[in-house]
């Protein structure tokens, strides 16, 4: 199992525009192959943190979401609106 | 129910000490009333990031939580090996 926290800082004035955009992300990428958790979340103090927090069976299935057809789309999309972002891709200690 | 994600960049040779020293955290954090998930993660690509990804059922037991001993012992000493460290608070969106 691997862990991912694709963390987005948007553009103020576009946070509704950018959760539009993952709406329809999360409920494609919820039925690919391998996709065990798939989730959208916004930060308590700072609403332009939108942070995405996946699990995946393994990197194999995570190579084939980035190769998907809504991945491909609509991550560029989602980036226009994006002033900072980081991901992390992790395995599990405890 | 609330998400936290603390990251830390930990000194490189500090690694297996820090591990050790969450090893007892999550082990006494699991034991908690309202904690749902608690989890260590380890970069993939650097291994010097170490990060928490919890689950709490509501923002008051995750004040309790950083009120209780194992917290306020093992939090510290954690943060004299840490270089650089973030935590976000997060809401579920979709």
């Amino acid at each position: 199992m691997i862990k991912v926290v694709a963390k987005n800082k948007v553009i103020e004035d576009q946070i509704e525009t950018v959760i539009g955009m993952y709406e329809e992300l999360v409920n494609a990428t919820r039925k690919e192959v391998g996709c065990i958790v798939y989730e959208l979340y916004q930060d308590e103090k700072d609403p332009t943190v939108l942070t995405m927090i996946e699990e995946w069976e393994d990197k194999a299935s995570l190579d084939a979401h980035m190769k998907t057809e809504h991945f491909v789309r609509i991550v560029p999309l989602v980036g226009k609106f994006v002033a900072e972002s980081s991901l992390n891709i992790y395995h599990k200690v405890y």
